[in-house]
């Protein structure tokens, strides 16, 4: 199909942590089996009980992450809280060729970086909860959260917040199985959009 | 939830006479059952052998028509190959109140219209076939149509095909399945397009 610039598309997931995005990507990427594909971040942060290297995060340490920022590695990478999170480059472009949806659990920056690497074919959602009640709740339970983090976290959820307007779509997780339709719809429309096509080429074949 | 600009969504799907637009968004409609309201256009072209007056279009006289027209009954109304199509106002209006994702079965310029009427919540595919040849085949067997219609009818599918670029989705309709699973997954993820909310209420209510 040499009218379609690329046989793949991006799906960028952002949202504050507690907003359940994660659990959502990971859960619709596996759903869609073949058709998709859940980019592995690159991170410094410290390994939460239950989490696995290279099924959760590849876990670094500092020096290895800015060996590979400063080898190119990265597609997109960004200080959190204090740590480094970044995502491989060549990673995604294998997916793309084999026609995969690529899911990016990513933040508001790395979109942006996502979105200038790739114009034409991503597609983005930013995940919330309905208020910031229902958060704190999750991130109390999550127990991984000091007082002090918890404060940071709500700041920066705010500050996230304010540039949905970048976003193609916005979901406000109330129902797991509701907002998991949501992004497995998606994710599958994504793959047909107009941009992803070269239109002129099109009609050229279509006539012919 | 005062920070959504309208409940519901509306879906353009526009392409050639024959490529299968009107069957997959009747089919695609009826499985979504409540969620969704197929809009019926009003239309002075001869009914064809099978179809009924308020299923497949409200069937009037030229005369009955152009009445409406003055009255300002039309969101958006054109002329093609001869007859009269038009979409009623009101019957939007009434499912978007519903939360209802509207189906508008419409040509090019009817997706301008509509676009312009409701610039923040319109979603649109364009349907075709993979090539000329098989839209042929289609309306060939579809046996309404005489040689001379056949030929006017390609040429109109290229000059709509021009105007692909406006829509948000190009669908090349070869498998059913497939077809109607992407033009479900484009209904529904319609209902979350940032652009319906406003983001500003959104985060003043949400961090109350």
């Amino acid at each position: 199909m040499e009218y379609m610039k690329v046989k793949g598309s991006i799906l960028v997931i952002s949202g504050p942590s507690g907003s359940g995005k994660t659990s959502l990507a990971r859960e619709v990427c596996s759903e869609l089996k073949d058709r998709a594909y859940f980019s592995i971040s690159t991170t410094t942060r410290p390994k939460r009980e239950g989490e696995k290297d290279g099924v959760d995060y590849y876990f670094v340490s500092k020096e290895e992450f800015l060996k590979d920022v400063e080898e190119g590695y990265f597609l997109e990478w960004a200080e959190v809280h204090g740590n480094f999170y970044g995502t491989s480059k060549r990673q995604i472009d294998e997916a793309l060729n084999l026609g995969k949806i690529v899911f990016l659990d990513i933040d508001v920056q790395g979109h942006e970086a996502v979105r200038k690497a790739y114009p034409n074919i991503v597609t983005s959602v930013f995940v919330t909860t309905k208020n910031k009640h229902v958060l704190i709740e999750r991130l109390k339970k999550r127990g991984t959260e000091s007082e002090e983090s918890l404060e940071v976290r709500l700041i920066n959820a705010l500050h996230e917040m304010k540039r949905i307007p970048e976003y193609d779509y916005l979901l406000i997780n109330e129902n797991f199985e509701e907002s998991k339709e949501f992004i497995k719809s998606i994710a599958i429309a994504s793959l047909i959009k107009t941009s992803k096509y070269d239109i002129d080429k099109f009609i050229e074949y279509w006539r012919k």
